[in-house]
């Protein structure tokens, strides 16, 4: 394959993010096909012809039914609002088209069925943008815990905490409706879980406490508006037999984009802070116990792909990177080879898991986190 | 009051840090009764008089009782395995003694109210060795807390984790049997919530999960035996409005002595790891956004008594100072001042929680923690 | 200006960068000229044709003359080895070519001085590849200084640091010749200087130590051959009255990406370390002794250009973003808008400071920089 | 020997540690002989009897003869004013007592050489209170870099930085006079020559600048005074084939009490920084490289006397508690045993190798340092 046509869905940040990756990939790959910006489309007709001068693409629309139309399109990226994912996944993925589409897939749990429904039926490639698990420290890290390097896995902390939410006087946001979902749940427990897949695999069952930072918000109008969704959640967590906690909280203040992990095993322990995205710590039981302690490793051509943006270690890659690399594993998956993606499939196994935390809250009960049904 | 008459019941580690505390009390605080320590008792007559002149103390005796009867001695050290504390901490208090008695307070629930009843009865002062929350870094982070500088607090987590468990190839220990209590809920928790308590207050209500990181261990026989108590717990806890968590695990690999704490607000957060235990980081919401960040402060003479041990900061202060903090707040309990103590009735109402804890993992239930009866 | 034509001389690790960027500005910054990949130059004809194809040029040559002689080009990217800088960048100049070039600019002072001087004739832009000084975090460290933050500076110290020349074991290589230059001082310490000449200034006066670390190297031929240049070098400087240190170390175990600076002030100070290059902290001597500390500020949209890559903050850039930084810096540039670039003086000036240095390792004595001629 | 008796002069800081010192030094290590507080000196009397009351000191006197004529006084602690260490100590040793003398010994060289020459005469044991080389992490880099764990040593850097002079509305200081002394390099410098001279050895070659933070003071009568001493230095330093730095900078606003010491090696590196002073790092080329990394190294009990004070590892000591294991090394020197410590023969050339860092300073010029002449 030389080629592959690319249609774009969506200008905003992860429009962006999608347009760098797409622009980057051969560039920093070389091997594989050319990615052919075709066009993009953006509700509002003006931008989008602006957004296509920028990001590089061919053509622009207002209509992102013209993309799924275009024979010369191959693949979509679909980053519009969530509450679009599924008409705009199934018209795509019936058109024959492969999606990279961002998460959650979409609001509620029979959507997201129906996404994975339609792209099974399809054969074509879909897989979401969990693009933190394409760190390569977070791949050396799976790589050390399945090569044994600290003994048997028994438990597993995850915390993922912003403070985007945290400041009581911010006027009410969409964020805080109901409508919106859970909260912190639906925005943020769905990258430890893609973490956790990566690292540990699926978790089987959950027992979740959720909190409200404080009950109201200025409403706009000189009054307040009572909160709807908790920006906290904090659940006891079962994979096998590995006990463990997932928390989630996107009012606390000073953490701006903490993901941090703890995996304690029978012969060692692994940390990590997405803070600190360059480097990860390991601690493994070995030689004079005078001399052990927490090893920090950084990001280095050791650990791959780092070596194909930079030859020298400890130099750092940032966000958009790993958008680049996932870029470059969707096309492998396109391909047929090797990849490490996160499909419909898996996504909803972790929209699943994220609805039974929400259960578990509701019903003050221990929930087990239903396998998918088998595929058509 | 120029004198305080001392007596000590073991010799161990604790009995150290007791000994040395009450020989560093007065150089250190300077004001206050002398304390003199007049004898020691320790169940092998002969080490008990080797301690007694390594401690400094004047006489020693292989019967704790002759403590209790010594007309001489005002309060008595409680240094003994926990199965003794309620027979001599009863005995003392009966016989007008003062009371300083190393955690938890009894293997059951039971005993540790019959203690705190005797020491309600005696109207004597009955304190309990929790020495982390005399570190004059958690005193700030009260201050600050109670000043309002984080806001209102809506969320907390509180870590503690150690490794001495942690070699599944270590032989079967007293600490796993069924006899020695829970596990890690028993041994560690007391601590975290004893912090708690100082920050926040009690904790109302609790969910908890436990774990065993291995099933056996070598039974020194040459064949296995069977894991009984839990090195894991995971709890999620209520208190008042604020959600939380309180995590256990001393079969994590690589922590020495972590107790890491996370206090979320409206207007800030507080962290610290008692690793570094003579530091925290406090992030106020205050000022440009791009220029807000965790501060850290280090242990200063603004953070009292840090004053007293040395007066330039940064310098540090270590794990035995802060026992000697703790026996300088029991002196000042005992001539009528404010102090910062856990008595018999806070440290009951500590032990209540460890039993709810467990109470809700035999359950899988939410579990609320009772108050404690009106005092006689 | 809506087109801007581009020719790349070199493929490998910096010209990679350079074409990375390239391809990334006009996505990543939105305004200005579209930048027309026209061609690339390398040795080899068909590793040309190959890179022409992954880095998205429209033609490939392998013979460098080529680009200058093409009208369709306005920029020429020079990443070919040190010692071809001076002709290639004279010779395009003289053809009327802005030049964006990597440092070192020269071997000698003289090759500098006169790449210097073709770039003033010819009243082109001609920019070094100094990217570090790109870093957001730098920006926002510099306009903190220059805001009078942390007061009157009085004291700095910087140090790189990297581990890439360590291995006593490792094969005598080109950069242990004489002929590559000096060592350490060549390779790394134009480095700290670009960051010094923007958050302070330039440097007046030096006092320089070199060490190597070893005296030999295997020589591949079974014996072993003393090693020629310097791996380490510590050097005493002076910025009008601010005292420092500038320290440089390729033989560093562990290091492998660190640039450590510290800047102190009447009021305050400023800490760096490359290796998390995220992040910075700052001390600033106000409020209540007991409540200041080092604040850790995490990059984030405050601070530009952070927010054309990612709208949220503590999430990352990577080293290839500065390059993407640089780029568009230089495009600024060359549209006669503020930059903040490195040229051709500056970086001559950035150069006589390092052979001042070696002079005065030289004569054991202090050495002052010699303030640049004027140009012509 | 079964009994020390102990004089102490002076009641001030180091006063009160030295008295915590001889308080605590048989409860901690037990074996040895018991120290028996004879007396203190301090010019106030009144002052000199409620000091001996806190510390536990039997008598009492305004006049530190006594202490010298007291035949029941084994050990005389020597904490008053440096300026009067000559006189103290030389009496003192001529009355055939064991001295513990704070240092720096006296503001003169041939003050220190007298001191010196009293103790070589005396055959007393005379050591200089250089408590930071007592830290069980500066004991364990030592033991590792002498066994050899990071290779052969090529580098060093010593930082030692703290902001009490570092604010320029403070009133002018008696630190700040000519009298005092050169500034930072009387103050800190011998700190930092202590440590290298227990890691590496002691330092041939000096190369120094000073620097000023700022020009003066209030002088508290409404005006202003210029700086006399400088608050900062920075010396290019040679241990033999080992070359490295050595800077201090008492002006240094957020630094405490930093201590930052980095030594590399042909196989390694070392990394200690004394504001986390329970820790270590250590870096080793030895496993793969994408494995390697610092590893932070906790205070444990495998770091003797660590053991003495805490069985369980990451429990951490503090300042006070290096003043104990000074004191055990001064007993055990006494005893004859083996023992760690600074003597005057060593603290003499501690003191040679600051003047000659202030003459390279004066004369702009490498200076080497003076070997001390032997002993008569």
């Amino acid at each position: 394959m030389e080629r592959l046509g690319i249609g774009l869905i969506g200008t905003g940040f992860m429009g962006k993010c999608h347009a760098l990756a797409w622009n980057a990939v051969k560039p920093v790959f070389g091997a594989g096909p050319k990615a052919d910006l075709v066009a993009l489309a953006e509700v509002d007709g003006a931008l989008a012809a602006q957004k296509a001068d920028e990001f590089g693409f061919a053509a622009a629309t207002a209509d992102w039914r013209d993309l799924v139309a275009d024979p010369a399109i191959d693949v979509i990226s679909i980053t519009a609002p969530n509450t679009l994912h599924q008409e705009m996944a199934v018209a795509a993925l019936e058109a024959g088209k492969h999606i990279w589409c961002e998460k959650p897939m979409a609001p509620t749990l029979a959507g997201a069925q129906a996404m994975r429904d339609a792209a099974a039926k399809s054969g074509k490639v879909a897989v979401l943008g969990y693009n933190y698990i394409q760190n390569p420290m977070i791949r050396e890290m799976g790589r050390l815990i399945h090569a044994g390097e600290i003994g048997a896995v028994n438990h597993v902390r995850v915390e993922m905490d912003e403070d985007f939410m945290a400041d009581p006087e911010a006027p009410f946001h969409w964020r805080n409706e109901t409508a919106s979902g859970y909260g912190a749940l639906d925005d943020f427990a769905v990258h430890p879980l893609s973490l956790l897949r990566m690292l540990l695999g699926r978790v089987d069952v959950v027992m979740c406490d959720m909190g409200r930072p404080f009950p109201d918000r200025p409403d706009g109008k000189g009054g307040r508006r009572a909160m709807e969704t908790h920006d906290i959640a904090s659940v006891l967590i079962r994979l096998g037999d590995i006990t463990g906690t997932l928390q989630v909280n996107r009012s606390a203040w000073g953490r701006k984009g903490r993901i941090a992990i703890q995996v304690f095993g029978t012969a060692g322990t692994i940390a990590y802070d997405q803070e600190r995205a360059n480097e990860f710590q390991i601690y493994t039981a070995r030689g004079p116990l005078a001399e052990q302690g927490f090893r920090t490793i950084l990001a280095a051509p050791g650990h791959p792909p780092y070596d194909r943006f930079i030859p020298a270690p400890g130099h750092g890659l940032g966000f958009n990177d790993l958008k680049i690399i996932e870029c470059h594993e969707l096309v492998n998956r396109i391909l047929g080879k090797d990849s490490r993606t996160i499909d419909f499939d898996a996504g909803l196994d972790i929209e699943r898991t994220v609805h039974a935390m929400a259960e578990s809250y509701r019903t003050r009960s221990w929930v087990e986190v239903d396998q998918a049904p088998p595929a058509d």
